[in-house]
């Protein structure tokens, strides 16, 4: 995470009756603009950084684009004034369709959550390809995790404000990328937009981690992304059991170390 | 919480190489499509309980209803089948007018957030009254606010998986109404609803409370509410404080008895 992700605020900390003046780390949180070919796609509120990764991970999550070459050019226009959305403007590849009909509706159903109007549930199992069983994983290096993670989320142990995800590969679970950011959504975007640049999306490998809980949303984007594992720090809604059930994941949650809660997909899990 | 809240799962714990299957609660998420005269408005994904309170308290968060007697009824209606939304079909009140037009230009620019296409500090900003200063609130009342509200979480206890948003209020912060979701702005929504229900929407006074961090929706939501105190357990991010400030509201965050960072609105805090 580079600096734009912390600012400092000048907070009085309470502690009893004793109050003490300080400049405070704080996550930053903004709007960002996604503009495809000149035209406003969606707003996001995130942490700055990483925003291209974010707008092309955002929509590859949504099933709009499927690898980097889609775009021709992706350039991220930083706030001129105050006042204004930080955006990042892409231009799609000739000859690429993008149903801005379809969209519309999409989002014309939507409300405040990461899934739009897809959120019938039926249509949200129907876009599931079971993920191949692949590779198995350590549980020990699964639980070893957070504890191995926690070093490299630099702005979330100085403000205590930022989700992270990560993305963890081969037989020792090393970490491949880690994105932080205020929504938890968008870190995972961050994921994907990350393997898409590398034209590694979808990746059909390695475990995703996320230092929160694993609602829906993330199962989907994870799924989307055929990550084959997702291991949560938090707990897992109904829903995202069932996504990840569809999707032929491994879903796991409360993961500290030495204890993990598996959900479905066990038997990628080798003790 | 009633117990549509909680189901029961299948799982595996691991503590090491030791395994034991057992039955985990788990907290239930679904999708709940909001109807206004037969239109789909939204999709939200939420955790059952409160419906009704849900839909009045997002339309409200929105600026697109303002009582209770812009509607008519509001009818929860389960889903039948296991794979449609639970829906809320409400109905305008004669003469109540919804800009359709607006909403639908609102929803296209929206995203992966609480905040659609809103999202552009300046409308955010144009939007917010400042809340007068009103009573003050006694500091150790707030400090001792999570544990005094821990034992009303009756299902975040047993799933560790729900957000929870309270309102308090007199000289010993009474609880007056908790909600449980595993969306944190569904909770703060869920909130608002039942102002609005009582009649007490715009409140003008108390203390919400949320037991995670506090982003900008959930300041949106509360400055909407005009409720002036916000007090979260968690981090707040930059723009939360920004629009906190805006509104004339006080923010508190990392609230853990016996401490608190005051962000803003300090004057509303008697030692």
């Amino acid at each position: 995470m580079d600096g734009a992700g912390v600012t400092r605020r000048r907070i009085t900390r309470w502690s009893g009756d004793r109050r003490e003046a300080l400049d405070d780390p704080v996550a930053v949180e903004r709007p960002l603009e996604i503009r495809i070919d000149d035209r406003p796609l969606a707003v996001t509120l995130r942490t700055p950084g990483h925003d291209v990764e974010l707008a092309l991970g955002f929509l590859a999550g949504e099933g709009l684009i499927r690898r980097r070459s889609d775009i021709d050019t992706a350039a991220p226009a930083p706030a001129t004034c105050g006042d204004q959305p930080d955006s990042i403007d892409l231009r799609l590849a000739p000859g690429v369709r993008f149903d801005w009909t379809k969209l519309e509706r999409h989002f014309a159903a939507t409300a405040a959550c990461g899934l739009c109007g897809r959120a019938h549930l039926e249509s949200l199992r129907a876009g599931l390809r079971p993920i191949p069983m692949g590779e198995t994983v350590d549980a020990r290096a699964i639980a070893a995790l957070p504890s191995r993670l926690r070093q490299a989320q630099a702005t979330f142990l100085e403000t205590g404000g930022l989700h992270a995800a990560a993305l963890c590969a081969g037989p020792t679970l090393e970490l491949q990328v880690l994105r932080e950011d205020v929504g938890r959504h968008n870190a995972v975007d961050k994921i994907a937009g990350w393997l898409i640049e590398e034209n590694r999306y979808p990746v059909e490998s390695g475990v995703l981690w996320v230092s929160g809980r694993a609602g829906a949303e993330i199962v989907l984007k994870a799924a989307h992304a055929r990550i084959p594992v997702l291991a949560a720090v938090g707990a897992p809604s109904s829903l995202a059991i069932e996504l990840a059930e569809a999707a032929g994941m491994t879903l796991i949650g409360f993961l500290r170390d030495p204890r993990m809660n598996v959900y479905c997909g066990e038997a990628r899990i080798r003790p």
